[in-house]
C-alpha cells in the first residue's frame, strides 16, 4: 500500500517533504533568461528533485502555482510529477480539492488516474464524506492515498477549525471522522492511507491529534517560512515516523540572497533539506 | 461592480445558471465521432452557450470535468470561458479553491487574472479568512466576485456543516462570516460581491440564510438531477432576485433518451433551461 511506501521512505531518508511551490518569483534569473517561464519552472523542479531526492521522503507539488501559469503551467505540473516518479520518488499533489458526486469523481480521475496523477493528494473536508468517497476506488486499488485538511497552519485557521462544537473543536471532529474513514485502509505499517494535514504552527494541536488518532499519518505544513521549527513538529511523530514535514520556500528558495545563489541553487536546496532533516530528527526520541 | 451585472442579468433573463459540467459521458456520440474528446467538449459548450445565453443569467463551468481530461481539458476550460465572454455572458468558475498566503494569491491570479479568469469563482471557507483575503485586490478592482461555500447540496453536508457550534450550526457561523466579509463590497443592487453557495436540497436553510443575511447573493446548486425543484429554491429569492440557480445535467444532458437527441441536443438544452426558468419563477412572489 502507498502508506507503507511513505512509511519506508521516512524510515530510510527522514521526514522531509520538499515542497515544489515553484512560482515565477522563486525562479533563478539565470533560468528565466534562457527558457520560457513554464519551461524554466520545469527545469528548476527537475534539478531540485535530483538534488534532494535522497534526503527527503517525498515531494509535494502545490498546483496553485502552476494554475497561475495557465495551460503551460499545468503541463509543467504534469511533467514535474512524471520526472519525480521516474526518479522513484513519491509525490503528494497539494490540490486541496473537495467536491461531490460526479464532480468528485472527476477530481479523483484527474488526480489519481489522469495526466495529473500523484501518489497522494490533499482534500478539503467541508462537504463531508461525499467529498471523500470518490477517492475510495483508488484507495482500494492500494496505490493511492489522501491527506484530509484537519488543522491548517495559517492564523485564521481558528475562524472555523477552532470553533467549539459542543465537546470539542471542529478540527477534532474532523480528525475523528478522518480516523473513522481511514479504518479500512490501514497498511502493514499501522497507518491509514487516509491521512491528515496538521500544521506545524500549532504544536499543542499536533500533540493532541497524534495521541488521540494513532492511525492517522500526518502531512505537516508550516515549517520554515511559516514559522514552525523542529521542536514544533516533534509531537507529530511516534517512533520517528508517522509524519512528513513540508517546507517549500525555505528549501527551493534557499539560494536567494547568496552571492552564488543564481548559479548554485541546487546546492542550497540540498543543504536546506539536509539541515531541516537534522533540525527535526534532533528533537525526536531515539 | 460585477454583482450589479449579475443582478441585472437575473432581472433581464431570469435566475437560471447553466452548468457546463461537460464530461465525456455527457457528450453526444455524433460530436465524439468527429472530434478528439477535448475539442468535442469545446464544440458542445459553444453550441450550448449559443442556445441558452438569452434564457440564462450566467454560465457555471465546473473545472473538475476539464481537469479529468488533462492539459487538453484545461485548454477547453479556458476556451469555453473565452467563448462565453465573447457572447457577453457572465461566467462562474466552479473551482472551490481554498488556500492561504502565497498559494492563495496564486489561485487568485489563476482564476481572476490569468488564462482561466472567470467573473466569479467558488471558494471553500475551511481555512478561514486567509483563504478569502487573496481575492480582495480583485474584488476591489470591481470586476470580480466570489461565492463562498455555506451549505452545500449533498447528503453528507451535515457531517460538518450541520454541527452545532454553541448557539448555531457551523454553516450559519460561516454565513455570518461571509456577510461580515462582504460588507465592503456591496454594489448598487444592494448585494455584495462576496456571495454564498447554499444548496437547493435544504429549503429551510435557504429561508434562514436569506432572511438573516440580506446582503449575500446566492449561488444555488442541487436543482434538477440532485432533486431540488422550483418550490425548493423559492426561499433563496427576494423580489425575484438575489440568487442564481444552477443546473447542469438536466440542461446539457436533456437530449439523452430523446430519439433525435444526438442531432438536436442544443434544442433540448434550450428547452430545459426555458422550462427550468418557468418552474422557478412561478413560485416567486410577483
Amino acid at each position: 500500500m502507498i502508506i507503507d511506501r511513505l512509511f519506508d521512505a521516512v524510515k530510510q531518508r527522514g521526514p522531509v517533504c520538499v515542497g515544489l511551490d515553484t512560482s515565477l518569483q522563486l525562479l533563478p534569473a539565470s533560468l528565466l533568461a534562457k527558457l520560457p517561464p513554464a519551461q524554466a519552472a520545469l527545469a528548476f523542479n527537475q534539478e531540485v528533485i535530483d538534488a534532494t531526492v535522497d534526503v527527503c521522503a517525498c515531494f509535494k507539488v502545490q498546483i496553485a502555482h502552476y494554475e497561475a501559469m495557465g495551460v503551460d503551467g499545468l503541463s509543467c505540473y504534469r511533467d514535474t510529477i512524471a520526472y519525480a516518479h521516474d526518479k522513484g520518488a513519491l509525490v503528494i499533489g497539494d490540490v486541496k480539492r473537495g467536491d461531490i458526486a460526479s464532480t468528485g469523481e472527476m477530481y479523483a480521475r484527474a488526480h489519481m488516474d489522469g495526466e495529473f496523477a500523484t501518489d497522494m493528494i490533499t482534500v478539503n473536508p467541508y462537504m463531508g464524506w461525499d467529498a471523500i468517497s470518490p477517492y475510495l476506488p483508488y484507495l482500494e486499488r492500494g496505490d493511492k492515498g489522501i491527506f484530509v485538511l484537519i488543522r491548517t497552519s495559517n492564523p485564521s485557521a481558528q475562524d472555523f477549525q477552532e470553533i467549539n462544537c459542543g465537546d470539542r473543536s471542529l478540527f477534532l471532529r474532523v480528525a475523528s471522522k478522518v480516523a473513522e474513514w481511514g479504518k479500512n485502509y490501514i497498511g502493514d505499517c499501522g497507518y491509514s492511507a487516509i491521512g491528515g494535514v496538521v500544521g506545524a504552527t500549532g504544536p499543542e494541536q499536533l500533540a493532541t491529534v497524534r495521541s488521540e488518532f494513532p492511525l492517522v499519518f500526518f502531512l505537516v505544513p508550516g515549517y520554515g517560512a511559516q514559522g514552525g521549527g523542529g521542536k514544533d513538529v516533534a509531537p507529530a511523530f511516534r517512533d520517528r515516523n508517522g509524519a512528513v514535514v513540508n517546507a517549500s520556500r525555505s528549501i527551493i528558495g534557499a539560494y536567494r540572497g547568496q552571492p552564488d545563489g543564481d548559479r548554485r541553487y541546487t546546492h542550497y536546496a540540498r543543504t536546506a533539506a539536509f539541515t531541516m532533516r537534522e533540525d527535526i530528527t534532533q528533537w525526536q526520541e531515539r
